[in-house]
């Protein structure tokens, strides 16, 4: 029997706060035991990847109890509730299956009157169909030519993971000879994002796919029809080059305006969409059904892991958990996410939104106020870029924060050089290995403006290279871990009822209906 | 004479500290008295824009403390030791003098045998006459055509800011028919970087600059000889298609490996390169020189209000003021940077690299530790895209974060589209406006997943249009502010010795002098 409790008021909590900042994290990691903890403290993950904690601050108790807590707010059951078709999402009355995109975990849920797994497959089939009859040439233009470009229009959700995800794979398709199309996205309400794309792009073929479950995203509808006027001003019928992907209740599922709708349903949340059609038809578009359909087995693979039991066989979990550690006990605000590969360029953004727009949140699933800090702020760029940038910060600033690590052992492009004795692939690997030790273990140094404390804590995930697996492992390793914490903070990691205020005051300033600052400052921006 | 003393023995921090949050801001911004602030919190800055913090959690009584603490910390006096050419950056001995490259504002400074203001002055001048020669054909490739791409090759200072600047200007010169040519730019030392710009750009056709003040960047060296085999594979002669933009001093400055090298020195630190040779020529090749000096006038309008000693007059100095007493009373750890424009969407990485390089110290500027806290995190990512993502926690989450909105009244690409009764622009700014409305009051409902606390706070930078001279105001306002801040902290802002242990640390990996956990993981990475 599944109960839902703050998180202040577990037994293990309690005891965890006990324990408080007990390792040495500069001398657990030096000399030998540091290289115990590199073998000991690493955890398998999907798509051959690891999780390694090592430079972590924990030890054998804090990961015990840290065990206890996992128990103690059920958090597997509360997974196997998920994905067997519960009402997670309290706050919509809403089912939460974004893993039934790409697997089976657990019992057949039916909603709405269907098998819901098999009707996310029969969409990711529909677009996986319409996307071969493109690259074969079987749907055209209306000169009869190859579409080469296809340009997502979407925001939050339909926007981040989807391009952080195409970012990804494109040199590795172009290396791997699987790009298809180029994918550009328009996303901002701002007319110059959509005007800048539709400049540097060849409109007579390109495919245009307009991504909003509702069908009444204002930035998404205003967008779309910035494009309508641009392709019929370039002579094109936009009917011809627009495809929709919605919910099927939605205005946008049964209009002529499309060539074709692929659908999602309010099951699958924004932010955990990129495995559903919205990122599904413009990766299928960009790589290939083929490519599409071997992220989607790295992801359920993943969640398949996340089902174990044993911390130490469940990196999602065991992820969340020291999450929760950091934040809740040792008091840390903040999580860098630092992948040292360049084509993880937009994937901090991608969790950016994941993460906080989750758990960013100071009431629990019941809509009462909880007395303990959740969500911490993520941000992060590419390594080695950050370390010529925020890293000084991360080193001797006054506060500290955790750190998550992304490396790869091969890189993408096939292309290298060799300088100074090594490849940039093994300088790339040295920085991200130094990085870790200089955040653990510092460096004394009698030069105050030279000492490194050291006690910063790490993870890093490490893989063999970023294939289409790894990049879906990576994308549900963290989904998993964000949907952990949510459980253990005891809040609703579905809903995002923080966004609305805006919208309705934005829409009041568009109708003219304000006073006071309102009105003052809307003067001053010209409306 | 000037005393360099930390922030917790001044006595104006002291009242400050006694003050303590003191306004309540979702009262102060309801009603009349938000439309009374909005007209009063507001300071002109540089190119016609404004500093509005009318929604800072502020009032005249702690202004009043602010402006004594900008006194005490004789902030405008060590200004002006700052561009007279003291020794302020003290660790290394340094000048700093980027505010040289774009005006004199106070006496010659003679150094190097030389004036410095001449120095850079010439140094832009030679890059200007290259970038019209390159325009002109004058100067082309071996085959007599012109060059149509110039690529930046740099990392850090040498990439962050010169991007960010070239993204916020590439529309507003496509529109205005000054987009001489493209640029790119390759700074990660992962290989994948390089070549997913040497795959997507016509080679032939392209200039490269190698940009390393020192000449002995490693990542930028790499990716030099990276594009140098790249070239000759292409069957195309490196020297006739690569510049250099380095100290006189360096390996490059003199090596006949390049077609021209222009220099700047020790005096600019990388982060505040953006006006010197490091984004000018790049600029200068894309843009026009022209288009440069209108953004280096900007700049220069911007250095000069940073002279004022009244707040009021001075909106850096005030920005860095409000700052701290969020930071040091108020005990907020991160900033947001949010511009409603699509064209700085790189600008966020920018100022977090000027921002928290500069200050994430926790030693003051004669290298004793600091008892308070320092720089802040520094995130952020354009509206409307961050509504759809992370503001669900800056408006719901346990942390307040404060916000630094930027908004103008016109767009740059000059489409647009009417729909539902407005323009895209007019929805941009009616949603930034919302947003600050819905941050400050927040609103009161008896569904507490539904409330918001408000009391959040922000500022607002508006323009009429992002133009060159808008984002040279821009770029020197945040210079500006973040040396303001060092100085009230005490700290050196200008070195950053907490890049250096990664460094050392990598090249032992590299050499294979390791053990303990820096064996093993470099075991895992396959190094």
């Amino acid at each position: 029997m599944i109960s839902w409790k703050n998180l202040d008021t577990l037994d293990s909590y309690k005891k965890l706060e006990e324990l408080g900042a007990k390792v040495d994290l500069a001398k657990a990691m030096d000399g030998e035991s540091g290289a115990e903890r590199v073998a000991k403290y690493c955890v398998p993950m999907a798509a051959g990847m690891a999780y390694n904690f090592a430079a972590k601050a924990v030890d054998d108790e804090v990961l015990a109890v840290l065990a206890d807590l996992a128990g103690e707010a059920q958090l597997t059951d509360k997974y196997a509730a998920l994905y067997n078709g519960e009402v997670i999402n309290t706050g919509e009355k809403r089912l939460v299956l974004h893993q039934l995109c790409r697997g089976q975990l657990g019992e057949d849920v039916m909603a709405d009157g269907v098998n819901k797994r098999e009707f996310y497959v029969s969409q990711q089939k529909k677009a996986a169909e319409f996307a071969n009859k493109v690259h074969s040439g079987e749907i055209t233009n209306a000169a009869g030519e190859k579409f080469t470009t296809v340009v997502q229009i979407g925001i939050g959700g339909s926007d981040l993971g989807p391009r952080a995800m195409y970012l990804a794979l494109e040199n590795w398709a172009r290396q791997n000879g699987t790009l298809r199309m180029e994918a550009r996205f328009i996303s901002n309400v701002d007319p110059d994002d959509a005007a800048a794309v539709l400049k540097t792009i060849d409109i007579p073929h390109s495919l245009f796919i307009v991504v909003s479950k509702s069908g009444t995203t204002l930035e998404t509808l205003t967008n779309e029809s910035f494009v309508r006027n641009a392709l019929k001003e370039a002579g094109v019928d936009p009917a011809k080059h627009m495809l929709a992907v919605t919910s099927e209740t939605s205005p946008l599922a049964s209009s002529t305006d499309y060539l074709a709708a692929f659908f999602m349903d309010d099951y699958i949340g924004g932010r955990y969409s990129s495995s559903s059609c919205v990122g599904g038809a413009v990766l299928s578009l960009a790589f290939g059904p083929e490519v599409f359909a071997r992220f989607l087995d790295g992801a359920a693979e993943a969640d398949r892991l996340a089902k174990e039991t044993d911390i130490m066989k469940n990196p999602a979990m065991l992820d969340a958990l020291i999450g929760v550690y950091e934040r809740n006990v040792l008091g840390y605000e903040a999580t860098a996410v630092l992948p040292y590969s360049q084509a993880l360029s937009r994937f901090p953004a991608h969790l950016q939104q994941l993460d906080m727009e989750s758990n960013g949140k100071s009431v629990n699933r019941f809509g009462e106020p909880v007395s303990y800090v959740t969500g911490p702020i993520i941000f992060g760029e590419p390594g080695t870029n950050g370390q010529h940038s925020f890293y000084q910060l991360l080193h001797q600033g006054t506060n500290i924060i955790p750190l998550q690590f992304v490396g790869f052992r091969s890189n993408q492009a096939g292309m290298d050089v060799d300088i100074q004795g090594s490849t940039s692939q093994q300088k790339l690997c040295a920085n991200v290995v130094a990085q870790i030790m200089a955040f653990a273990c510092g460096k004394k140094d009698e030069n105050p403006n030279k000492n490194f404390e050291g006690g910063r804590p790490s993870s890093i995930i490490i893989g063999e290279q970023l294939t289409p697996e790894a990049l879906g492992a990576l994308l549900a390793h963290f989904e998993n871990k964000v949907m952990f914490q949510g459980f253990i903070w005891n809040l609703n990691s579905f809903d995002q009822e923080g966004v609305q205020l805006g919208k309705v005051l934005a829409k009041r300033v568009l109708a003219h209906e304000t006073d006071g600052a309102l009105r003052a400052l809307s003067d001053l921006l010209g409306i």
